[in-house]
């Protein structure tokens, strides 16, 4: 998606996200964008899941095979952080 | 968040996206905003995680209690759907 489609698409999220909260009366909301078959996409263009979030749902886990996944060494994380660096 | 300032932080979300894949061969991405503790906000600032995925690496999920959600019947979508458009 170019910068500038983006930033005229996600310029509306805040307000969504508040209309979705005042509307449901939820606790909470959570964005979601999923990119690639790999992460859950399913509907083949660009869009953002706009969730309605009460305490204690479950509805949205993050962490592999429902606990806390190991976190990564510190060194491995920084190689990461470079290599994300060579990529901008 | 003000719409102006959602717009700017967002603008670069594409540009990161890709360095993301292109640092981790990663097969997709997930893009995820919490918004307040019951949607698993830890860090009391607003933030996105862009979240490299591997193709069934089961990181993310989505549905309560770890299978699909119940369907919402069609009219009781359309009252919410009425009731966001009346905040927006």
């Amino acid at each position: 998606m170019p910068p500038e489609v983006a930033a005229n698409v996600l310029r509306e999220l805040p307000r969504l996200a508040k209309a979705v909260k005042a509307a449901t009366g939820c606790d909470g909301v959570n964005i979601v964008q999923n990119n690639g078959a790999a992460a859950g996409q399913v509907v083949p263009h660009a869009h953002f899941h706009v969730i309605p979030r009460m305490d204690g749902d479950g509805l949205v886990r993050m962490g592999a095979h429902g606990g806390a996944a190991k976190m990564v060494e510190k060194e491995a994380a920084l190689a990461v952080v470079e290599a994300i660096k060579a990529h901008l």
